[in-house]
């Protein structure tokens, strides 16, 4: 066995790779709620001046990337390599955000754990020593989004209370072999687990039976406990999928408590939005953690944080042919300490 | 730099993982094909005991995996992580394929460069440490595609003479640390490149100039020439795609004469089978390289092969929101002398 490989899931880098720079770009329903303050761009144009949805997915995608570089003053096309997805139909938002990136591209679908995965690729891409800089994103578009699973917005459907509003948001991390912090200590890879839900509008509860399966083993594999983190944080649960992940934990022996968040929790003002269960979608828990978390890390509130991304994996013709909904959680652990 | 990093795009993997076993599973048609010989499996039944063609999709890509695990004498449950992808939206094939692995997975999306993509990260995975047994897979079937991509096959839509077909095929193979080769001694990872096609029936000119970007830059990369190996050999350029290929590198002075081949055009007998350019789809280079390349390999008629994935980036939508077709290539390099 490899010495960086930990129990059946998890990978323990050798020298953790530091994110040099996060960016995180928005909507307007995003910028007024409670992590606005976090976010690097605001748009008040939904278009972001595009004349579809789908272009402008991809051009917020391309905004959030550019300025990650900037942030973190590396040159586009200094970057090795690129690991991008999102939730439309082949992945056209991320594809055709890089189409003039000129860097290679790793292409993932991952579903709403794609910050996650891309990260997770991203880091040992550079402790594989395969690469000095790297980037990792992804983003989500509500109209895109609900054009493509759901209903035309026209049509004006009813939600349901479980129910979850996508995000329109984007986050982007560079990453470099060298550099101060936060440090990407382990990567626990997830498989897919389905509990057997159909309800599309349901997805906190199929995604949270992954979400605990990977966390479980992220503590079985690396012998630490839920207080090692100062936060552990699901990516797009909303409050049915956490209170779901909770409860498994509880029937362990195990109580979370305040330390354990979600994205899909954190981004909306719930009840002021009308969002019901809260925020989904690539978006959410990359703009939450290129925001919001990163940020709690730099600023030494939580120097140790494991971040979780879930994703559901069905399509809309494998509900039509009533599949039940498989999800899968990728998680990543964030480190101040490089601890090698 | 790292030293395993070459030139632009090139990783030189410091320790050649090895093919441990490799499976091609393939439909009807396929199966009357030229290649034949090579398939490990060929249906008579398109749906696979299925319902659905979409479920006949997961259900042959994960005959084929199992196939290939048996093949290289390693159970499931020991692989350390897959690599997969295909064609539909939100990969349904490949995560309903591996819903019940027990294994983590990394879903990707490259479009009909999947295999080389998933073979890519397989590799690095093994040779960066963190996995000892990994698998790539992809798999594409010729009526979900025809249905997602463009008609329901009930409409009997006129083919162009540019258009080429969809390849019911899964491919699967199997890494480890340790082996006999064939070796995985190169990654290329590729750019985004954008010629201007729009066409959705002519792919083949429009994934060219990706193919032809990548290819010249692992031999830039390398300091390779096109001689160095027996066989240099494109995903599903078809015939358009792999006379324009031919025709960049004679402008650069380069002549690749017959070591350069294409998948799509080995696959079918491409007048007898009516297919027009040849094959396509995610399974199209899968099958071809498990099947036939392989065992040139291992039978020493090829000891170095270049194997580069193709794959187009557009969507349905994006297609009728007036885009052009970004092109992408991901090229890896085998061979019977590990070399390190």
């Amino acid at each position: 066995m490899s010495v960086k490989h930990l129990g059946k899931q998890t990978v323990r880098l050798s020298y953790p790779p530091s994110v040099a720079a996060a960016a995180c770009v928005v909507g307007k329903k995003e910028g007024q709620g409670p992590l606005r303050e976090w976010f690097d761009y605001i748009s008040e144009d939904s278009y972001f001046g595009e004349k579809t949805w789908e272009k402008a997915e991809s051009t917020m995608l391309r905004q959030c990337f550019a300025l990650a570089c900037d942030k973190a003053k590396v040159p586009i096309s200094t970057v090795d390599c690129l690991f991008a997805g999102d939730l439309l139909n082949q992945c056209a938002g991320s594809n055709f955000a890089l189409r003039d990136s000129g860097r290679p591209v790793f292409g993932l679908y991952g579903a709403c754990s794609t910050m996650a995965e891309s990260l997770s690729l991203a880091a040992l891409a550079i402790d594989g020593g395969f690469a000095d800089i790297t980037a990792a994103m992804t983003s989500s578009h509500f109209c895109s989004v609900e054009r493509q699973f759901r209903f035309p917005l026209e049509y004006g459907g009813v939600r349901t209370p479980t129910a979850q509003w996508t995000v329109t948001g984007a986050g982007a991390v560079v990453l470099t072999a060298e550099g101060a912090g936060p440090y990407i200590t382990h990567v626990t890879a997830g498989k897919i687990v389905d509990a057997g839900i159909t309800d599309a509008n349901n997805m906190g509860a199929a995604m949270a039976p992954a979400a605990y399966d990977t966390i479980k083993t992220h503590f079985e594999d690396t012998g630490r406990n839920p207080d090692y983190y100062d936060a552990i944080v699901t990516g797009d649960l909303g409050a049915v999928g956490h209170g779901i992940v909770k409860e498994l934990f509880r029937k362990d022996g195990i109580e979370l408590g305040p330390l354990y968040i979600d994205c899909g929790m954190l981004i909306y003002n719930t009840e002021a939005q009308d969002v019901h269960a809260g925020g989904s979608g690539c978006g959410c828990s990359a703009a939450v953690l290129c925001g919001h978390l990163l940020h709690n890390m730099t600023e030494n509130r939580w120097p140790r944080l494991l971040f979780c991304g879930t994703g559901a994996l069905m399509s809309p013709t494998s509900s039509q042919q009533g599949e039940s909904i498989p999800g899968i959680c990728h998680a990543v652990a964030l480190e101040m300490q490089r601890g090698c």
